[in-house]
């Protein structure tokens, strides 16, 4: 079968690869298809990250690069394995796409995204969305019913946002901010907005600042180049200050923004993953006593996530910018994100 | 009557001034003894910082420099105003001294060190602890019981230590580790000890490890020149990681250490005052899930706090390490402090 194979930074290869094999306890997907994550293009620029280098094997799915691409997709399932009794062969799924350790409970309240070594399915081993056929183990197998098969290849990222949601505390009626409008700044505004929540959305790019008001995600849209986006938001909060903000764009003055404009005892939580070490204003932190929290992917988020999907509540189809075919992979893929990245949001490849 | 007046950097003078006037709902208090606080010495250095400069009245006092020093004391109430039941002339008190603007609700549950303009008695006007007498609004009086009067000046500190404790969600049975053994740091972990959590303090200096020793305020005390804190700490708690660390150093190595240090899913709490930005490393907190969180002064904490010294939870006296004339301020207290801050914990001042 097809399938994008990641070996090393600049170097993605399209090969045949053997089909996996179902085991006991496990489903064969069929993907549909497979979204390409910021994630997949900090690897495929500056990786590998979370990609096992060659020679270095995951210490869970013992296995090193090359290994399979894509973390965000949907399908359908073609075969089920020994003992598996809730899933069942032509029903359509997403993937919680994780590698967790032995041992570890990933029943719900656990923190199995904080596990030792936890990795994903599709970075990391164990296959991936970027490739025809996948095997994955039932515990991470969530059924969509009829949510389309392209939308739902979003799911993931929306999770990311749930999660995200769910760090911060913030209940209907309370105000955020969002400090940037790529692709999770987007999809978090959006299960925000499913919420209850009054969205603001702090951006730059006239591309994306477009974006944000046409997925109706956000209540406001406020370019700090143009307004102080502090006084901005306290106007809009009766002197208050916003209950909440996520950093989505590991900018420094973004996260400073965000402590300023933050009420006294109100949570700033990190989205985004840093590629440096941003000056922190900490008196700010101290003398409004802000809770700076972080976030990473999702633990038990999915099943909530999918239920804003199929209620209406969150519309997916507005983010999708492009669908291409993995033998376009990298062309109108990679490089197109690269190129337009405050234009394009998500392209889906069908494997 | 005598008092130390700050007029401006390297400028503080002990004069002669008019006593206070006892208004409605106020009480006197004759100051037994107040200690020289971190903050005083950072006016004194670097400031004016929580002092207004001449010219430039502090919105609630209305007051300007020069105006009297001393936020950490203790006294006797030797007059009360109209309309004051609850206290009584001979009582012993200690003072939360604060500077809150009208209509602000400092009630149980209440916020209200984040209120607008919070400043400080001793710091922002109204008199100071640093002056014979001084006469305080009866919501901010606190009788002690029968606290020793010069233990009583540090429970200022104590109560700062008290609200970090309380901001951590820290219970018995945890594990804390506390970055810098300066006053703070030591009076936080008396806190932490009386709650029976462990405490594991990281200091450099040999001389306050020796005083985290001597005061019994440690269960651990490890040198991060000597040993990787982190790794010992892991060793303690069988691999889990502390439950929760205090930043009291503003070193940018220390708060790394503890982001290092907790356990997944910690919380870091911010005691220190930074001059500087520090560089986060952010990319620790999204992957820990770590929640890095503010703590400033104290809100509603001195009852609980008052209690613990009563109970005979925490002992101050081992913290006294020197006993001035108000006359000596200069040379005795602020110089000492500063030539000897290894050596020094509290220098009480008697006016």
């Amino acid at each position: 079968m097809r399938a994008a194979r990641y070996y090393a930074r600049h170097d993605i290869r399209i090969e045949d690869i053997a089909e996996p094999v179902l085991l006991p306890g496990t489903v064969m997907v069929q993907v549909a298809w497979c979204g390409i994550c910021g994630t997949d293009l900090h690897e495929y620029l500056d990786g590998p990250i979370f990609v096992p280098a060659h020679g270095h094997p995951q210490p869970i799915s013992h296995e090193d690069a090359p290994v399979t691409l894509g973390h965000e997709f949907s399908g359908t399932i073609t075969a089920v394995g020994d003992g598996v009794t809730a899933l069942h062969v032509g029903e359509n799924v997403v993937i919680e796409p994780y590698i967790i350790g032995p041992g570890v409970d990933t029943g719900p309240g656990h923190e199995y995204q904080l596990s030792p070594d936890m990795n994903f399915i599709g970075l990391g081993g164990r296959g991936g969305g970027l490739s025809e056929k996948v095997v994955v183990e039932q515990r991470w197998v969530h059924p969509i019913g009829d949510i389309p098969l392209d939308a739902a290849a979003l799911i993931e990222p929306l999770a990311v946002g749930h999660h995200a949601w769910v760090r911060s505390g913030a209940v209907a009626g309370d105000t955020a901010v969002v400090g940037g409008a790529g692709p999770i700044g987007l999809l978090l505004a959006a299960v925000l907005k499913a919420q209850g929540i009054t969205v603001i959305v702090s951006e730059v790019s006239e591309a994306r600042k477009a974006i944000a008001v046409r997925t109706g995600v956000a209540d406001h849209v406020l370019d700090p180049t143009l307004v102080d986006v502090g006084a901005e938001v306290r106007k809009l909060t009766e002197g208050r200050g916003a209950d909440v903000g996520f950093e989505c764009s590991s900018v420094d003055a973004v996260l400073d923004m965000l402590l300023e404009t933050v009420k006294p005892a109100g949570v700033v939580v990190n989205v985004s993953i840093w590629g440096h070490r941003p000056a922190v204003d900490m008196q700010k932190l101290v003398l409004k006593e802000i809770d700076l929290r972080g976030t990473i992917a999702y633990a038990n988020d999915h099943p909530a996530t999918i239920k804003l999907v199929q209620d209406g509540k969150v519309r997916l189809e507005p983010f999708i910018t492009g669908r291409i075919d993995l033998g376009d992979l990298i062309r109108d893929g990679f490089d197109a994100l690269i190129e337009h990245k405050d234009t394009e949001v998500k392209i889906l490849v069908h494997p």
